[in-house]
């Protein structure tokens, strides 16, 4: 299968600086688009939405850490050994993170965000607007591990 | 910025063949991931969750089709012009697609799923289990025409 180039739109600005776990309700940050490439109007009518879906690069994951196979998540060994695509860990193949987080304010290019799990410098592949429309249908099942490694997370 | 370069996982197959703005509720089809690279471990316990979240790369979409400022979604100019990152059309930055659909069977490398909006052949780029602690927290708001779009979309 050919390969995909992307280019990023921006980068996070502010809020951690580390990869740390649990917390992330409490961090804030901006996303910071490319002026290279945009004007504000690729923001226009963004603040009409709550939420942003943000899709991002692990880009500080090495190789060596990314997973093909399976793993316990977090290495707890008291949870199953699932799937990396049974999982959303960071070392993942393409290395892709997606978060919906609440927007606290776009200003152009400079879009202030609450609860982004991604550090400080990290690049920025695309901004999507949560639309209800779009949030999974009926009712949701997931397995007991997945409920509890969410608990400290926000 | 640098670039990112991204290996598929696996490709659509089945469902539709030609891009269609609605009804996608209706439509199932398989994700097949690539054995060159995975084995069955790489989805183990993926069947224990109802909803995968697929993000895919919208390959049949032209540079010049790509926007980077505003434009009325879908062309209708009775919505407002807003900017490529407060809509979810296609022609979009780096060409991602995320859905949120229902996980019909696993598998091994192959996971059948209801109601992905991507055509058959379409490059998959990652795959994560939708958790109930990743939906987004607290009211969402958004325009009115985010949700007259969405009404014919399942």
């Amino acid at each position: 299968m050919r390969e995909i180039v992307m280019r990023p739109i921006g980068v996070v600005r502010g809020g951690r600086s580390d990869p740390i776990d649990d917390g992330w309700d409490r961090v804030s940050c901006q996303i910071v688009l490319d002026p290279a490439q945009f004007s504000a109007e690729a923001t226009a009518g963004l603040a009409d939405f709550s939420h942003v879906e943000v899709i991002y690069f692990f880009n500080r994951v090495p190789d060596d850490e990314i997973q093909k196979g399976a793993r316990h998540p977090r290495g707890r060994k008291d949870w199953p050994k699932v799937g990396i695509f049974a999982q959303r860990g960071k070392g993942r193949p393409n290395r892709v993170g997606i978060t919906a987080c609440r927007i606290l304010s776009v200003d152009g290019l400079k879009i202030s965000v609450q609860s982004l799990d991604a550090i400080d410098g990290t690049p920025v592949l695309d901004i999507k607007p949560v639309m209800t429309g779009f949030l999974p249908h009926g009712t949701i099942r997931e397995p007991d591990w997945a409920r509890e490694i969410m608990k400290q997370y926000w």
